[in-house]
């Protein structure tokens, strides 16, 4: 696939996605990681994520900690513990920062949509339309036991029940019209009743009436992200979501995954620009190739032999402690269908005739996403080639190491993008909506009405 | 009972209620109310009370919009309808205050103990030990339905929900001990895996392994602050509220209410201090009695009938707009037992022979609260004699109008209780626990550990 010239004419996205010390398992070791996870710490991330015109800070979540191997995980920062939750997060860091978007990850297996609808509304409102709901699903079987399941949800249901949610949270920030709040002190009317509505869903999954007690948000509605890439994940995102979060390691399965994914909107009324697909890119970068590389190893030095079987045992489902780190991968359990993630990292190991040490190495940085080490010229020649080839509308920037990584990027690479007149210079809009260049979408109710008037 | 010496050691603790324009229901109709309802707003009222030294700015909630006569609820912005979500406005309040406490009404009829036990401790997180949690139940049935609940929780049931509910945060809240946190680069040891516990609850209403995946908060916890004053909502105070924000009308029903509760206390092993009785007061004050008796005419005769005829309507559960406003109440169908508020208010009618129009003024302001009315030194006077004689530990002031009705109180009334030496010029701590004289828990685990080694 040749690059498209009107391409050209587009610039590319950015999200500045925080993980604790950094993305890279072992960052949290390193002498300039930053590793209290104070409240300063995230401010300061945004803050210069927002100096730099990145479109979003992205927070991960997770509503439970892994405790498979407890000795090992406690070693691993990645394990689920987190000082804060996103949504409380975001709206500290909102009175900090007046640009940037700001994005929570949530599930819809464990959290209800009546409430959820209502934090991101007034997270919305907080942050005058910069907020953004990464809407995932969850799976771990220890997450499902902090929710009374004793067995994980099977995965069909799962999104059955994310479509539904979805559903419901969407209709509800449609409760009130834009123009519903009249505030009228003389005549006494504070709303017009006649644009309120109640949302009277009766689902598999879900009974809610509604209206949500909210004015609509800002934005008319959160950008809402999603990350799934399995059919049923890919359906929903076409149907739903204005953003997708993926991973993709090669060109040629970005762009086959982007045009899969475009290709599905029109049977949803939406156009291709509706949609922006942001896949993860884990980039390490310097002043030269040499010294990127050598950052890179310096942090895969600090991998600890225990975390790296515990990343093992979560990909691979099994513990491989009994074996030689440096010897071969033993034969591995059949692999039940469906569990991708496992088949992946089995395949590498195999192809690539990986000791245990060295697969592990594999995954301690990127996690299965784009993997790029180099200078800024070579990281944006390969975020160039991603974009104009129609691969990635943007990227979230996965930096391997707090804060250093995030500014490396800002300074090696931006420059390097903005010269090629691939990144903006300053924001195109107050929300996050306008940012990303997706339209304010109509209040549901007031549609039906244009188009019953018609 | 004659006030007891000792009491004048004591000062009393005082929490600033925040309800949108203000607890009189006619408030936002006064040229004078802040009326947008916007996060500036919320912010200067909380810089406000901080600079006066409040303990708390209180933040109520409401989980649906009250609908019984949808016309009329329009009028009324006590109807449920909130621009913002407690937990998110006081995450973005507590980066521009540094010392006020901030209390999150949350009920545990309709969220989850896992979700809010990890909200709650972010905003302690995030506010360096400043969070309090309102623990109520919900039994409204508009608000059901949003919840997939056709017919309302019966009473007995919501309680019983909500011990069980608290039982789960608090002990998700001491699955770190205080010191589990090693972030030891060089060792590699993030946390000491023996210093984390999972809870293994199994209960009526929730199965909840655990661990929290969040350090211990702050304050070890935040606050717990309960209203009911029912037998159940007592007994469920007296074993896990440390704060209670309660209605009572006169002196008497005030000290045997702070009698009963602080009775209660001693058979879950805790001392009256333990607990602070903190009533709601709706306060209009000015510069003489005069002017204060002027201020509550002027927002009384901004009451429209139908918010009016819509009070009655969730207070009494009759919709009486079909009957002269001056004229008597009709007679009122038989009260089931239990539902103390309705017989109140129809108490109330019989007894004084009030027409419709005089009940709902009746109940216009304070919401069955006490209500005040006079000068600085008036108010002082009585929030003085209910304090020294044991009726209460300090006052969850509700101001009529916002911000006017704050400043009046602050104005009139502070300078009159400092002179009396009732109440801080300074606060005494940084924490919300330390300001209202609470001591920090110990983390039951450490707490079991160091009984067993006795």
């Amino acid at each position: 696939m040749s690059p498209v010239p009107t391409r050209r004419l587009d610039r590319l996205k950015l999200g500045a996605f925080h993980y604790v010390s950094g993305h890279h398992v072992a960052a949290w070791r390193h002498p300039l990681a930053s590793v209290d996870d104070s409240l300063r710490d995230y401010v300061a991330f945004a803050r210069t994520a927002e100096a730099a015109k990145f479109d979003a800070v992205f927070l991960a979540d997770s509503v439970g900690i892994r405790l498979n191997l407890p000795a090992s995980v406690s070693r691993n920062p990645h394990s689920g513990v987190t000082p804060f939750e996103p949504l409380t997060l975001l709206s500290a860091i909102a009175g900090h920062t007046s640009r940037i978007g700001l994005v929570a990850t949530a599930s819809t297996s464990f959290s209800d949509p009546y409430n959820l609808a209502r934090q991101f509304a007034s997270l919305d409102r907080l942050s005058a339309g910069r907020a953004g709901w990464n809407l995932v699903t969850t799976q771990e079987p220890e997450v499902a036991l902090n929710f009374g399941h004793a067995a994980p949800v099977p995965h069909a249901k799962r999104y059955e029940r994310a479509e539904e949610f979805a559903d419901v949270v969407l209709g509800l920030w449609d409760s009130f019209e834009d123009d519903a709040f009249l505030r009228d002190r003389v005549s006494g009317k504070y709303y017009d009743p006649r644009k309120l509505h109640q949302l009277n869903h009766h689902g598999e999954h879900f009974q809610v009436r509604g209206p949500l007690n909210a004015p609509r948000p800002p934005q008319g509605r959160p950008v809402v992200i999603q990350a799934g890439s399995s059919e049923p994940g890919k359906e929903l995102a076409a149907r739903t979501a204005e953003v997708i979060f993926t991973a993709q390691q090669t060109l040629e399965e970005a762009t086959s995954f982007y045009a899969d994914v475009k290709g599905r909107l029109a049977k949803y009324g939406r156009s291709p620009d509706d949609l922006k697909i942001m896949p993860g890119a884990f980039i390490v970068t310097a002043r030269t190739e040499a010294e990127a590389q050598e950052k890179f190893e310096e942090l895969q030095g600090l991998v600890q032999p225990e975390v790296g079987l515990e990343l093992l045992r979560t990909h691979l489902g099994v513990d491989l402690s009994g074996h030689p780190l440096d010897g071969p991968l033993p034969p591995l359990p059949e692999i039940a269908g469906g569990k991708s993630r496992q088949a992946l990292v089995a395949d590498l190991a195999q192809r690539e005739n990986l000791s245990i040490r060295e697969l592990y190495l594999r995954i301690a940085g990127a996690r299965g996403h784009w993997q790029l080490v180099g200078s800024g010229e070579q990281i944006a020649d390969q975020l160039e080639e991603r974009f104009l080839n129609y691969g990635a509308d943007g990227f979230n920037l996965m930096s391997p190491i707090l804060p250093g990584g995030l500014t490396d990027f800002i300074d090696f690479v931006l420059p390097e993008l903005r010269r090629r007149g691939l990144f903006r210079t300053e924001y195109e809009g107050r929300t996050l909506r306008e940012n990303l260049g997706l339209s304010r979408p109509e209040n549901r109710h007031v549609a039906r009405r244009s188009v019953a008037a018609e």
